[in-house]
């Protein structure tokens, strides 16, 4: 099994059922505090209720990122916690509107917002995440300089992830879906999202220009890594829906195994022609049946090995251009390798 | 008939089919070319298409009325423009969003974005416009000291929206519905709102804080203003609903009117069960029948005559108020009071 645990020593290792690298998962609670006191102030208690339910759980990665490298690089904690609720805001804007228009009903072993709250009561909360954004970015502790270097950073990863999105949108289920197209949808959509929370507080350091941006080429490479790893996932492990695996292959998602799979996957016609319209099915349509055969073809024509290997080259690449930039002290590099093999070894 | 063009000299005076202020109405080229400009460039060709389709028409007089000020107060030509775009992002974006929320299918006489290209495209344009208003306060024309104040006032707008939002849908149907519930909701969703452009460019003409927030309470007066004839208006004339009138019933929508009956409208009991209940019904099964009795009741009730007394009692608390603003000359004070005279006596 991918993934799996058995496999997974730099997962078991860890003793913690998320995985999470040490130094990134000892500030959940410092984490938590800082994004409950925000909520606790939302009114009314309909939305407070809303948003704290879309918050809820999940590793958390991309802020305890902000946290962490925070810390590593003497940010004012303040200024890295407001950088760290950021993150998650956006993450689970993100979130609540990719359930919408995936049609997903389960998150976290949970009903998702929408369908819970119902769809009016959802988007307004995934606005109010996105609003709550911007009002980090406007009360961050900082110089309006470095603000306005970091509204510019943060609303790029915003457009971005948008733009990404609407290229996933329109490789669903497309007979002419392949890794070009791959390459180009997870570039905008994954890479400087991931990064997003390292890099802000790499600005309220005021790092410069130049290592900047190379943090942003680290998170090109990460941010694919780690979406590859979701989707290896996705073939052998429920990610939280309740114990059905193969989610994204009931909604049709342009993922590498299946850009993999029609280019290079070397399928007879029939099993081309059929890979296609399964994917095109909508979800209440795709029986047990199609999912199974789905995975068993990603694995015998070679697509799961290849995703495989490229989530480990992305994340073996970002460790490499993360220990150019000028000034990183080896405990740094070190954290950032553990937290790069996390990406790819996870099991969850 | 309430807001009839025959009844209304000051739209018909002008003789232009939007009834704006010539000074407002005359800015319609320039903000035409500034928003076509920035939409050439996004791609994909689908995320464009959806833009341009959501942003098509309309009076736009929040943009508008950021030119005219910008102009009024000497801001940098290209930096009012900014300004512009950004009110028109905003209100695009929330556009999309109710249409989904309320399940509208007609706006501005064409079929609603989701209705066209489905709820994931709509979502995904109305994501992007959000990030396109930060966009323009990152690469706005100005000091980053100003551009920090400008963010601030362009989340709080936001998120306050999103707060009245939530408010309104906390309302919808809701027996114990009234004026003060109405109050509240309309501050938080419809004043700063519409007086974003104006503020912005104030902003961005450094008037002293004082003068800002002086601007923000013309935006409490006469944003619900705008926002009771626009109500007035769904009574009588189909706002771009292919013909519909009632429209706002048929949503359940928590207006003035449905306030003032509730509240005053000395209604037997019969009658208020029977109001509570058309308000309640699912907008399928609202009646032709449904909707004349509401307005009938509304006018017998009174709420019609209150309502139109309401909009045009804040319009001139506006008036005054924006008079009261240090250093504004008798021309701009002119053409306040004229756009206040439209927002109340306009026929569309």
């Amino acid at each position: 099994m991918i993934g799996d645990a058995a496999e997974d020593p730099a997962c078991e290792a860890t003793g913690r059922p998320d995985g999470l690298p040490e130094s990134l998962a000892g500030l959940a609670d410092r984490l938590d505090r800082a994004l409950s006191l925000r909520l606790s102030t939302v009114a009314p208690v309909s939305l407070q209720a809303a948003i704290k339910s879309a918050t809820h759980g999940g590793k958390r990665l991309r802020p305890k990122m902000a946290l962490w490298f925070g810390k590593c690089w003497g940010v004012d904690p303040s200024a890295a916690e407001g950088m760290a609720c950021l993150t998650e805001w956006l993450h689970s804007s993100f979130l609540i509107q990719d359930d919408i228009q995936d049609g997903d009903e389960w998150r976290r072993d949970q009903p998702t917002l929408w369908k819970s709250l119902g769809i009016p009561i959802a988007l307004n909360a995934a606005d109010w995440l996105l609003s709550a954004v911007y009002l980090e970015v406007a009360q961050i502790s900082t110089s309006d300089a470095i603000r306005s270097k970091l509204l510019t950073a943060v609303q790029d990863v915003h457009r971005r992830t948008v733009v990404g999105q609407q290229l996933d949108l329109d490789s669903r289920a497309n007979p002419d879906f392949n890794l070009d197209r791959y390459e180009h949808a997870v570039q905008w959509k994954t890479g400087r999202y991931l990064a997003l929370g390292m890099v802000g507080v790499a600005i309220l350091a005021e790092f410069p220009d130049s290592s900047v941006e190379l943090l942003w080429k680290v998170g090109d490479q990460l941010g694919p890594a780690f979406q590859i790893q979701d989707d290896l996932l996705d073939m052998t492990r429920s990610k939280g829906r309740g114990g059905q695996i193969g989610n994204d292959i009931r909604e049709g998602k342009p993922s590498i195994l299946f850009a993999h799979a029609l280019e290079r996957g070397d399928l007879s016609a029939h099993d081309r022609s059929l890979l296609i319209e399964v994917m095109a099915k909508p979800r209440h349509q795709t029986t047990e049946k199609d999912v199974h055969w789905v995975i068993e073809l990603c694995r015998s024509c070679g697509a799961i090995d290849f995703a495989r290997e490229q989530a480990r080259c992305r994340a073996k690449d970002a460790v490499g251009q993360f220990g150019q930039i000028p000034g990183i002290t080896t405990d740094v590099q070190d954290s950032f390798e553990q937290l790069a093999k996390f990406a790819v070894e996870r099991n969850r």
